[in-house]
């Protein structure tokens, strides 16, 4: 599909961390959007089983994030129709906080479009089931999920504010199932970004595909009409999976060790052999004792396209750290969360490269999974996430 | 004790928001500084009881941190001594990262005092466990912990940063007993800061002590010489509090009941029946009805100084979202942070009135709770955290 409409232009960055990101587009903001530093992930349960309440859900979810997204509460702050004993429409703590780059962004889990909505016939292909991967470590609990709502800001009490809220307007028709709280954009999304670096210490996201190659996002990112049901045209799938890592235990790993498992140094991020950050690999680069620089088991090397028949990925992780363990541990590592437009041929491809034989596994743990369908932009305050799907 | 030393006159903000905030001083950093946005905080059991393994943690620490807080890595970055078969000194993931006003604040627990360390005679009176409180719902395995360290800083990754390379130098002498990440400062400890917001959406910390009220400063936060042991004079004892917030509840609350709860208005700030955050609360004022405009069991009205002996506190509290907890409500609320010169005095006594009638108990329970002896600040080069301790 040719890049038209409203987004045919890469985004810029806005002027200042503080300044709005348009809602409405022909693709959702929060994808190729320059990554803002922090993240507030909720996966929810729909615990109607009214399709129309769904329905409703959605247009009352979009109208509130179109405000959020501009800065403003989420409905009228303060004394609803002059009412001071009904609760206020906005639950207050972004009062006076700018938009600080805002994005809303909606997907449709599997389970969605099973019998309770009518939605079976209308599931895409691609949204089937991930399937059970080498290693996989996964707890329902922190797994899957009917929808899902990314929201990204520079401030993360703006984040909180518009997951509150949205969970706070859903109250009775979706339950919160799981939540992320990620920060410092573990892959940057634009050229305009330097690349940020991970808990391992190891720039990440160096090869991550940016907002500025058009041509490589219409090809891997972007659902095309011809792709599955045109209700996702223009949209794109998220894989989420949270990767805790095992920090203690890399930090007595050896430099030389940390170095050769990704393949690349860890000052500076240049592949191994090479001297700059983005100087292109040499694979077959051999060292003085006549062994690859890069090992057939480093992850820059599974994790290539040309390992992957060219698979893909737009990455989008935050880092995080969700306390101790109870057992004197950091609970730390990567929320991995990758756009694409076909997880299965993309996602599924590389990571099974990855879970049989990179020898990061030894250092890493992935404890939650979900797959969402992501619709395509909101057009206008006529339409609303969804509303395709729905008709 | 009249101000003196290097902090005599009130430290003002840094320029921006990437600037180191000086570490060597009379108090230490990261209690009247004007409060960063960001927080990571760490309890730690002390796993050997050799007393100078301990004292030797103290220096490194003490090291590392003066390093760190320049915006430098804990340790030399990379290849230690030119060995690339050592681990590095520094876990990279804030390598290029500027210092972000990041300071570390150090804490001695009463456990501590124990008989593993010959402490038990220098024990201050102040530091005695603090007594149960009515509605206390504490978890024994987030409370207590025989060391603190509080970092803050304007970018989370370099106050994460900083906690895990603290933990990682003092691998096999001490152990994460538990951690906290807070967003949002809810407490301006600065008249050049406006007052944030806490997650129920008022602003909090109005009348905070403030870094600029030097003699009340001298009266009410730092420890004098003649208050206890001397190794304390000059530092400040630190309660820390987590208190969730049922914000699904608090959500379906009228608005005048929230306003009514807090004694102010939920979107300036004002004492009910003023105009203004920081016009004087007149607690006499009578509505039309005759009834008292700030009721009896207001927030504002147990916790001001008039009611509680005149004890004030200088708080530095963060906003926390944990995820949710699994029956689909958001784990979300303050994590209360207050230093003081007597805990017994200033924060029991406080947090007495408030437990016994606070109308806002319906919407909050108490679930960790901590207290700590923060020594005073690392004179130069040649001091270190807790010297006069160990001396």
């Amino acid at each position: 599909m040719p890049p038209t409409g409203p987004n045919r232009h890469p985004p810029r960055p806005p002027a200042s961390a503080a300044d709005p990101i348009p809602f409405y587009g022909e693709h959702q903001a929060g994808i190729v959007t320059p990554a803002q530093d922090r993240l507030h992930f909720v996966s929810f349960d729909v615990v109607t089983e009214n399709r129309a309440e769904l329905d409703d859900l959605l247009q009352e979810w979009t109208a509130a994030a179109a405000r959020m997204t501009r800065g403003q509460e989420a409905g009228v702050f303060g004394a609803v129709g002059g009412d001071r004993e009904a609760p206020p429409d906005d639950t207050g703590e972004a009062l006076g906080l700018p938009a600080s780059g805002l994005t809303l962004t909606v997907g449709f889990g599997g389970s969605l479009f099973d019998d309770r909505f009518g939605l079976a016939s209308r599931r895409p292909a691609a949204l089937a089931d991930l399937p059970h991967l080498p290693g996989d470590a996964l707890v329902k609990d922190i797994s899957g999920g009917d929808l899902c709502v990314q929201a990204c800001a520079h401030d993360p009490q703006v984040a909180v504010h518009a997951i509150r809220n949205l969970a706070r307007i859903g109250f009775g028709r979706v339950s919160v199932r799981w939540t992320q709280l990620g920060f410092g954009r573990t892959s940057s999304t634009s050229r305009s970004q330097a690349t940020a670096r991970n808990l391992m210490g190891f720039k990440d996201g160096t090869a991550n595909l940016k907002l500025e190659d058009v041509a490589l996002l219409r090809d891997h990112l972007w659902v095309a009409p011809g792709d599955g049901p045109g209700w996702m045209a223009g949209g794109s799938y998220l894989v989420t999976r949270k990767i805790r890592m095992l920090i203690e235990t890399w930090d007595r790993a050896p430099l030389s060790e940390q170095e050769q498992i990704f393949g690349r140094d860890k000052g500076e991020g240049a592949p191994l052999g090479r001297k700059a950050e983005f100087d292109t690999i040499d694979f077959a680069a051999k060292g003085p004792d006549g062994q690859a620089l890069i090992k057939d088991d480093a992850h820059v090397r599974l994790a290539h396209p040309s390992n992957n028949g060219g698979a893909r990925l737009l990455r989008r992780g935050y880092n995080y750290v969700d306390g101790s363990d109870g057992l004197g541990r950091l609970d730390a590592g990567l929320f991995f969360m990758a756009y694409q437009r076909d997880p299965h041929r993309q996602f599924v491809t590389v990571q099974r490269s990855l879970a049989e034989t990179d020898s990061l596994n030894e250092y890493i743990r992935h404890v939650s999974s979900a797959l969402f369908a992501c619709p395509p932009g909101v057009r206008d305050a006529g339409d609303y996430w969804g509303r395709a799907l729905f008709a």
